[in-house]
């Protein structure tokens, strides 16, 4: 235990330099000096305060972040549902039936519109055929593979180098002082799991997301564990303080989200004993990025937006807030 | 992420400063010198040494441990089940309609025998009648009130005082060198979490356990999530597998349990491509415990034990290689 305890103290000490060491150097130096990156500093400097009324101690300081359109993109679609749409293509060799079957064939023939036209029912159908009927091993494998040849669309590059740098200094800067950073995304557990340690420093047992059923098998005298075409746990809405409370167990003083599937977990977090603060991304830079809210199919952000703005939420302007949106886009 | 990694160096360090100290003082204070401790000292020294082929990096050093029997005593029945009687003792007059309706009547009048007859669909239905109905905020408070107040019939201790000595210091020596120490245990994960970060040092997001179904709803603009008298997941026998990969997302490589409940969590870190661990807790001591292994009712260990002692599991003989049993009996 007292491993813990230096640890942590050492912790201290180091946000001592950090924070010293700030003066000069910006923690989040891709924001710009707005109150929306006053309001996030000025919240971690008073609740880090031993001196402070407001201070948290260390082990409540919870950290939730969303990840679909608030650490990376999501447009023109979930970047998931482009995996899909690959593995579709990938494996219609060994489903002959696919070219003549719907939503497949729309898939196949990159008819999006007939493919959306068959609702949450035909994007279910073709994530279930590609996320199960095998190992997490070989789920894991597949997902790794993707990421290093799949390009997206606009920006030909790979889907996991659209993250926002301006969020990962943030997730930087939370960790500096003791936050314990999480992901609580819609998007499937064991997609995110094989690259987001490497991308967000986000160990992969601090992820809470969206999952299918599997089961324990011992096949040929090895155990396996299988991924069924079933739903688990839709990680989305009301499903979101469930998941939290679930897999970390605490309320979150921090939580940050993009859409109304994020209004859920930040009114909870909005319900702390501890004071705590809730951050909504609006997606307002279609050039560097792209514009949407109310009426948007993917993301749609309204009665948040709604709350947020009547309830002293904070709401990051993208095209106002940032000065970079991507890694590669920093001199 | 360098405070992390400063950490991470921290500890490093302070884990030579451990062993040169383990000379003087030993970390395994209440274990006799026996093949079983010397087993377990000589894996750890071997995977955590960078100079030897089985070296496991310390982000892959995940161990798991069983609860129930394992951590603390499971007899004479689960300690989950005395609360839960002692729950129905406690809200029998907001139900006077126990008092005539099986199995309450029979928890009522200590009637265990006819308790039993009714197998486990009347366990089932005195926990979700104790379990459920109830903010998460209320069960935690019920709980931790619940440990404060009620005593052990045989030792007339807390119950969360009859932890294995040996076990407190084997998950603390692990920690010292790094290994990441979870709970994997068919007790219920909302039961653990209110007193295992106190007595394990185990924070409450390294918890796999048993859960009810939960719901985030509002009422009165305030945010709850319920307690729902539905089973959600059962943490037991080929569940501890799926469950360590939905909440912890690595393979263990050292795992500790006592019944064939852990059978298939042991089999599956056994299948690791690091060095691995497997330990069975063999309860041979009735004097200063219990002992009990193929033939008990609860914590039944009859094939687990064949395949240990078949492949070169370790046993641990509670009689032989512990020195003392609780906190309480040392000197």
């Amino acid at each position: 235990m007292f491993l813990t305890f230096s640890c942590k103290e050492q912790k201290a000490s180091l946000l001592e330099s950090t924070v010293l060491e700030s003066k000069q150097t910006d923690p989040l130096s891709s924001w710009h000096d707005t109150p929306t990156k006053q309001a996030i500093i000025s919240y971690v400097k008073e609740v880090t305060n031993t001196e402070s009324a407001k201070f948290i101690p260390v082990s409540n300081r919870v950290a939730t972040f969303d990840n679909d359109g608030n650490l990376w993109s999501e447009q023109p679609l979930y970047f998931q549902l482009f995996f899909a749409i690959d593995r579709i293509k990938a494996m219609a060799n060994e489903h002959p039936e696919w070219k003549t079957k719907q939503p497949y064939k729309a898939v196949l023939e990159d008819d999006m519109k007939t493919l959306m036209s068959y609702g949450e029912h035909g994007i279910l159908e073709i994530v279930m055929a590609t996320h199960a009927g095998m190992t997490v091993e070989a789920f894991d494998a597949i997902v790794k593979n993707w990421l290093k040849t799949a390009r997206h669309p606009r920006f030909n590059k790979p889907y996991n180098e659209l993250v926002y740098q301006p969020m990962l200094e943030l997730l930087d800067y939370l960790r500096a002082n003791n936050f314990k950073t999480y992901i609580v995304s819609g998007g499937g557990i064991d997609f995110m799991r094989p690259w987001i340690e490497a991308v967000y420093g986000i160990p992969v047992d601090q992820v809470v997301g969206s999952s299918v059923k599997t089961e324990f098998v011992i096949e040929e005298d090895k155990p396996l564990i299988k991924r069924l075409p079933k739903i688990d746990f839709i990680d989305d809405k009301e499903g979101k303080p469930v998941g939290i409370q679930r897999f970390i167990g605490k309320k979150p003083v921090f939580a940050s989200g993009n859409s109304d599937g994020d209004f859920a977990m930040l009114r909870y977090t909005d319900s702390n004993t501890y004071p705590s603060f809730q951050l909504y991304l609006h997606h307002t830079d279609a050039e560097r990025e792209w514009a949407y809210d109310r009426d948007s199919h993917i993301g749609k952000l309204d009665k948040g937006l709604d709350y947020a703005n009547a309830n002293g939420w904070t709401v990051i302007d993208m095209k106002k807030d940032w000065k970079v949106i991507y890694p590669f886009q920093k001199e």
